[in-house]
């Protein structure tokens, strides 16, 4: 159940086939999902409701062969591992992986342990991983650290173009999202031919927001499906706090240099502002952008130097409007996607987050004039 | 006419007794309209739509007494001086000024010569001034460049507390925002007394926008009252492009940190994009934020030393969502404000900007389930 | 009398023919300089020791046809107005001009006035001019704001490649640099031609500074040339806290984006550093990078759209250390020859800035170990 | 031996009795140092010529009361994790931990670990770990990731005021620098009674440089001690490519606000260039300072409120630029201590980092007219 299948569009533009980030060609997506026990929580023992999320900007090798890209924070409380990089140089160098708050280290290392492993002997390289997190503590037992290197070679191993699985899975599993149950959503837009017929996708980890505030399309839903109808997880007030975090992963086939992408990333903000999100003080919201429309870029490693320069391509600046309209929207349906996919979970210490109900949603967007 | 007079609230919160930027105790705003001369453009002679708006930040002397700041850009296609020395320094060393596009460089020069006539023969000194701009040239003669120094001096001249002129006022004289006149706005909101009781005002200059993701508390009045309902000033190709520009300035008592000034002057972006903005590539979308809780911080003149350090106070960053909320709504509120307070206007080669009708307002808000 | 005539080379790199920013194919600078005037200060009469200098960035129209760019605050008390749409766009849309602090508005308005005059009727357009300054307030009577637009028009007009002049002329006039007298300088290199053979000019506006801390090729010619072998102006503690600015304009003819701009505009900071600078507290030191090796990038005028995309070429990251070494040098070479090419002069209420003397220079230098 | 036992100050301030970043009242520093095997590199097997370095801010609880923190990027080919949080609050809420690149993330997890060990049952936590790195993999079996979270327990252990150990320890245990033996070094400024009396402490783990621009005090020491009169490692045309990276910590008991911290990380680059540093292409040159003289600010822990707003004090800008002086030459100094302090090295595949021989060292200062 996805929120197009209950004819919310969120926007005015047309998703790729399979409404995913996996719409823009080469991008993969793998989950590894990890849950595990019942009952009061024992740091190291359980329960574990966590996971970790890969993502591969094309179908290549992208440690060797780099994609331009940009970065944008809207509040940050949070991690997202090898920013100073993508900021200086303008180039995304390695997979993507979203996981717990406190496994963010041992998923860092893993994804240059694979590596090694992939390309045997050869040592002239040093990597500058892409790890970002979001706090799952309030279901899981976060300070267990869970997620092992084992968990991410799975990832990575898992990862596939199509259609890609949200609600509970991967780094997404222990998360909560406006009082909801949150975790992995996607979405993409088709921007339309004569401005290019580009692909924009985004996939989100969800795990912010505060009930209060919650909307869908503009419709107030979070005051009418209020913690009297919904029960927030946990104790209200510490939920009403607006703990948690969100990470916006924005792909597209456009060929944009970094400082496009900076820009299209920084977009991702204004999709979770319509959502009712502010970035809480105690908020991790870090956006990275990539943009596969330029390819063949030369690597960063040691000794390697190749030609003087290089032939890209730049989007003119008069059509970036679009994209932008694209980030917005799709971030928005993402979000909404993981909430609609998103099961109803029981987590440490008997703590229950519950899911959205898509009919009661329904309800409530008919109450105000919609659907 | 304001928002809250049509019963649209935006947002929770409680304006101050004026909903007004000059809520903050000893913020003062002040105005010079030029309105001159009909038909076409012949630059250098008119039509003239265009001014000049002034905030002084406190009652005393701010280029003597600086208060702490931040900023932040949303989209750049715009000017704002005076932002290097508020990034480094994280103080506001200057009154603000707000104009169109090209007449930035006569505005900042000028309330250089007003401190100069103000103080006298004293010359050990060097200023920074903050002027900010959106380009009124659909309606007004932009290319004359019909600011002069002295509209400057009258604007600080006349600046004051208490109700603020809204519209088609002082650097907001000749904007279009979202294809409806738009201009200057205002809104404020105080915060609770257990958080502090602190007020947030918000002053924009708003010639921004689209119509057709114009909203209003999320509902999509642009799309309702779109063009065929309520024309776009000139060509409608070019209006819908976005092309135009929002400069919005926060202000507050509350005891901030520059840092805390910056977070604060992002959240102006989330309230525009829950108006339908997305920071276009065309617009110029800056943001400023000050903050008035400390006060008596040792001023720039050279020379001048004073002891090696000196008390502040700081917000807990626990207690700043709700100044995240006040921002968000109170741009919501000045936005909505500046669009109901414009008059319809025929400017330059008879194009007309016409205002947002209030009573149309009230029925598309009551056909999506508000009032 | 140029470093290079006195055999201080500074760095190991080769200068181009006219070791000045004119190297850089179709880069071209014009001054007006404005000296009158002697004894006492008066505000509005002088005595005048000011002016404005002008830098094209091609032999075409930069505001039609803009290049990418990039900017560094190392220090931020001082302006460079147009900052935000080079840093959102990388973009340079504008010549650059280079003035006094308080004359920084009608240099910025006056060339958009240029830019109407040459274009005639045409007025769908807005322009975001860029204009830096540092403070000649030592020297000349800078409240008094003695530069019109008239001397702008003139700078324009006598931009031309070549050689530059340096020292006391245009915005460069009555500026103080480590306690000497300062003022424009210039210095370029050439790359090898295995690493693309490119460019890379230099342009500063020297006010900054302590005598104390002044070295040349790492010499401590400060300590050794101090005020009593060289006097400071006005007042020596005022000079020792290093009240001024700098103002760096790197340009090259290598394909550089937005991103390699703002890393080349980083290392001004690093030649000031090695020249002793520290980016004082009362300093404004911004630096920005232009790049040449991309032309026919689309102009920003509205409703011009043009392609979707366009070819481009990046220089790759792996010969980009030669470029970093190239600014560091030229940095400190420009600041040296603006240095020797200022003769001493005697400003308002007869303070005097006195020159760097050649031959006492030789003699430290020598004292040290080189020449 | 110390570059002042050899006579060379750096500079004209006073270190502290250590001379060490532990002059800063509070600051404790524990390295565990990791060497292990020889010969030919067998991954995962060794040699090993790696460790960690932690510093503990304060003598305090770090993650439960945080110190004002700013951070800033000359070249960003590396990491710091955390940096989001110290950007957006200004806050340093964790240790820092300093170690090779692909041992980041064990480290990062392993401070965690270490806290829930340390606080026993609370749970209501999440945790954004500090962690730089410089890569060792010249000498280093880089690719093993051979340090475990035992080693960081052990160096957060270990830590400790008074003097530090320098050179091949910890972190620095298998770096190269300019082409010697480099590692960890430390220095410290006092400012003078007057201006605050404040120290500021700076410790480096530097692995950067080419050898050709190596400089001490200005003289040009790499040139003269180049690699005919002492080898570089490895293979000469890779090392003079400057891979490698510097990550700088400044530490100082002066009451700074978060933005006046981040202006002390800027002047570490200043150092650098002294040194002869560039921020190459290939260097992660990330920097953070931190400041003491506001204690007592409340914690991020979840659901912890306390007083709306906390007193703090705030160092005058009038007097920063000796704090200035202080980073830059104590900058200078640490690098210098560090290249002293390092053994001669032979790591994987019999790869020899040479010394920076100090009677050679003095041999070219007094050459050139020093000592």
């Amino acid at each position: 159940m996805r929120a197009r299948d209950l004819g919310i569009p969120l926007g005015s533009g047309t998703p790729g086939p399979y409404n995913a980030i996996t719409d823009v060609p080469g991008v993969r997506v793998g989950h590894t999902t990890l849950i595990q026990g019942d009952g009061p929580l024992i740091v190291g023992k359980g329960p574990v409701r966590t996971g970790v999320t890969v993502i591969l900007p094309h179908e290549g090798f992208i440690w060797r062969e780099p994609v331009f890209a940009g970065a944008h924070r809207l509040n940050g409380n949070g991690e997202l591992t090898g920013l100073e990089w993508i900021r200086e140089s303008g180039w995304l160098t390695s997979p993507i992986a979203l996981t717990s708050t406190h496994s963010v280290g041992v998923v860092r290392d893993a994804l240059i342990a694979v590596e090694v492993e992939q390309r045997g002997a050869a040592q002239n390289f040093f990597r500058l991983p892409v790890v970002g997190e979001t706090w799952d503590g309030r279901l899981n037992d976060a300070n267990g650290q869970h997620v092992r290197a084992e968990h991410v070679r799975q990832a990575v191993a898992n990862a596939k173009g199509g259609a890609v699985a949200e609600g509970n899975v991967g780094g997404g599993t222990g998360m909560i999202c406006h009082g909801f149950k949150g975790g992995i959503g996607t979405a993409s837009r088709v921007i339309a031919k004569d401005a290019g017929g580009f692909t924009v996708g985004v996939l989100v980890q969800a795990n912010y927001g505060r009930r209060s505030r919650f909307r869908v399309d503009g419709v107030p839903v979070g005051e009418v499906l209020n913690q009297d109808v919904i029960p927030l997880p946990g104790k209200p007030a510490a939920s009403e706090q607006g703990a948690g975090s969100i990470i916006v992963i924005v792909g597209t086939d456009a060929p944009l240099l970094p400082t496009q992408c900076t820009r299209l990333a920084q977009r991702a903000g204004l999709g979770i502002a319509r959502m009712g999100g502010v970035g809480e003080n105690t908020s991790g919201d870090l956006f990275l952008a990539f943009a596969t429309g330029n390819r063949r870029l030369p690597g960063d490693d040691l000794g390697e130097r190749g030609p003087v320069s290089i032939p890209v391509r730049m989007l003119s600046n008069a059509y970036i409007n679009p994209l932008f309209d694209a980030v917005i929207e799709a971030t928005e349906e993402a979000i909404l996607n993981a909430l609609l996919a998103a099961e109803t979970m029981t987590g440490r210490d008997g703590i229950t987050a519950y899911r959205l109900d898509p009919a009661q949603l329904v309800d409530v967007m008919r109450q105000y004039g919609r659907l």
